[in-house]
């Protein structure tokens, strides 16, 4: 087998076998084939496609080359979600604090990468002593003691993902919904959960920026996860606007802690409800979608899920005092006030200038290594389909300097205000 | 500006500008931008295509990349021709001694390059004693004063083509119109000619094996010339079967002193005075393209072509008694004759198996570094519209075994042998 003959293959748009794409993935891996092969297959699927079948066998390929995570160890049914990137998304610490409180096990692994606003372990790292670090047999031991975990990547997971995805992102392939699908499923299969619920964002925010292809993602990441014999749910939601109010670090994680006291922001409430009742279900301690919302409304009125959370931050070394009192959190000390210049109602805010604006802040990373200051961010005032009066703040940003000229000006400019009033609908679709 | 950017815009159909394809391919020759961005432009080149300008703006790139030659130091209008590649091809040896003849300079510079029977050089060098090593000074010298010389390439023209077409050669992306059409003419250019004539071939020994994608790649070249204020012949011709009978090359040298001695195959005959006349035509020696063919005929007839060639062997060094007694060539023992299996007209003879069978005999190179024997080949008893019984040979294999089943059977069913007669086109059509 020859890596040009294979090229040429999906080049002239024909089906890649098994083997082809075992044998492709198997030698960029170890190295044998170069980049330059790898990036030239990529840019041909980029035109032109790959079956669903081939989607599969590549998230296979790619699973296969490295560390598989080996939960049989943990009792139960294990569960994972997993979000295509949103701004102000911080889902993860909510979802996992419910579903654990009713004993459901979330067993989460996740890697760091790059974004606006860090991910879910930069955020719990707001907290302080909270360690991402354990092995991953005192992973399977916090699982099985307390119902969840939150941890950081210890075992080698799908590296030919990583290899590929760095590659991907020089070479203008990124936007391909089955690199895309096989690049989410390899890791996701490779963390070892039974249950996989999926949020992929749709809008000007995310990376699918209409319903379509958003839906062709998530049913391709749905059919490749029951090939592997996962119990599969996508959820397809609005990113025409950050989630919630907050986009930071610790301002995240004091909204998370205000939703699981029934207090949080109506749409993010709304989200975390969503996917957690899925997950619920799936796990099967609910015979109806309405049963196990109903189970994870209760979780949220009794503190359940709030003690669930102190009880993972006390696990991992944090201070669990900061999940009871938000006040300790250290905030940067200015608070600067961006205001509508005109009546309206908001009709769209740009979630990736948002994130921006955070990132510049100091909230998120630019570049691999790139130190995140935990204490920043923006706090949105108004949502979409709010009214707001000239003069009325849109949001504020939290900041160590009131010399932010620039990132002032690019936050009241990713607020659209117009005559007409909107009506944002969160949950566009599901998909099983 | 970043490599990534213009790799995005190219997969998006947008038009590149001269400064982001200058950019690019100033940087990959330098080794700024990685071979894997290349290959990703590559193959964004290969499905979305390039504009004429385009195309224009990457062969003036890759034109500069390197040395250019000068041949101001020669007097009067300097012609090169050049062909796509085809099985038989020892044109330019008949065509550089005709129009050479004329008074008109010839200065040719190749590179060596893989191939079915090697190139021009290495048919030469079939020639006792001929040497295709001259310095850019000695060639201006030989061709002021012979008219012609036929050299290998010591000037580093267009290294940014070499880099590139190797590279493409690996990654699937060498069939691409605009890439193809800036690969020739940036090595063209830069050999500095000011007449060029193109032979393009078509058909199924050919790159291009219809007439409509021959023809925009030579109507491309023809303008990528012109906006180099070159006078630009292209002509499309038939490779649907090996030009002339000799395959090999001693063989085919033996072929063009045939012809330069007016007993050349009808077919390659035609072709050189094609060929011939449009670069006398254009280089103003006459003034209509028939009065150009009355001259090449006559130069045929009176000699003087063949004993041009023999000045031009003896100037580089060869001896020059070959070309007037071609028995003098060392030929393989071995003659093993195919024969035809049926009655019928040959309605096809497939080129690039011919070529195949006289690579495996040793008369080309698999891979660079491969040595050549000039004295294997293949010859041909039959062509396209001949009638051939059953048991009348067909080919005839020179070789240094008789040990080549494999060969003879290769060789036997290249050969189309039908009921109706057909009668091949040689000269499909001429652009300007």
């Amino acid at each position: 087998m020859r890596a040009v003959d294979i090229i040429m293959k999906k080049r002239n748009k024909e089906c890649l076998t098994e083997e082809e794409i075992a044998f492709f993935i198997d030698g960029y891996t170890k190295g044998s084939i170069p980049d330059y092969q790898m990036s030239a297959l990529t840019m041909a699927i980029y035109f032109n496609g790959m079956t669903d079948e081939e989607a599969t066998y590549l998230t296979k390929a790619m699973l296969h080359s490295g560390d598989v995570l080996d939960l049989t160890g943990i009792e139960g049914v294990k569960v994972d979600k997993h979000s295509t990137g949103g701004v102000g998304d911080k889902t993860s610490l909510v979802v996992a604090s419910l579903v654990a409180s009713l004993g459901i096990r979330f067993a989460k692994m996740s890697g760091r990468g790059l974004g606006h606003t860090g991910g879910t372990l930069d955020k719990l790292e707001s907290i302080p002593g909270y360690s991402i670090s354990l092995s991953e047999e005192e992973f399977i031991r916090q699982v099985n003691s307390i119902g969840l975990a939150l941890v950081g990547q210890t075992a080698d997971l799908a590296p030919a993902d990583k290899k590929l995805y760095a590659l991907r992102d020089v070479t203008a392939t990124v936007e391909s919904i089955p690199l895309i699908a096989s690049s989410i499923m390899s890791k996701k299969l490779a963390s070892g959960a039974d249950v996989i619920c999926l949020d992929v964002k749709v809008g000007s925010g995310a990376f699918m920026k209409d319903l379509e292809s958003a839906g062709k993602l998530a049913k391709l990441m749905v059919e490749i996860g029951k090939s592997f014999h996962k119990n599969m749910t996508a959820v397809l939601t609005n990113m025409d606007e950050p989630l919630g109010y907050a986009v930071g670090n610790a301002l995240e994680v004091m909204e998370a802690i205000d939703t699981l006291n029934g207090k949080g922001p109506k749409d993010f409430t709304e989200l975390c409800l969503e996917i957690s009742s899925h997950l619920v279900l799936d796990a099967k301690k609910a015979d109806t979608i309405e049963q196990a919302r109903k189970l994870c409304i209760r979780q949220i009125e009794n503190k359940e899920a709030l003690h669930t959370l102190a009880k993972l931050v006390k696990a991992q070394g944090g201070d669990e005092r900061y999940i009871y009192n938000p006040s300790l959190f250290k905030i940067a000390p200015y608070s600067i006030e961006v205001c509508s210049l005109k009546n309206g109602y908001i009709g769209h805010i740009d979630a990736l200038e948002v994130g921006n604006v955070a990132m510049r802040l100091g909230a998120g990373r630019a570049k691999i290594g790139d130190q995140i200051d935990h204490s920043v961010g923006v706090v949105l005032r108004k949502k979409v389909g709010d009214y707001v009066k000239k003069g009325e703040p849109l949001a504020v940003m939290v900041a160590n300097t009131n010399e932010i000229e620039e990132e002032k000006n690019r936050l009241i400019h990713s607020f659209t205000i117009q005559d007409e009033q909107v009506y944002p609908k969160l949950i566009l679709k599901v998909m099983k």
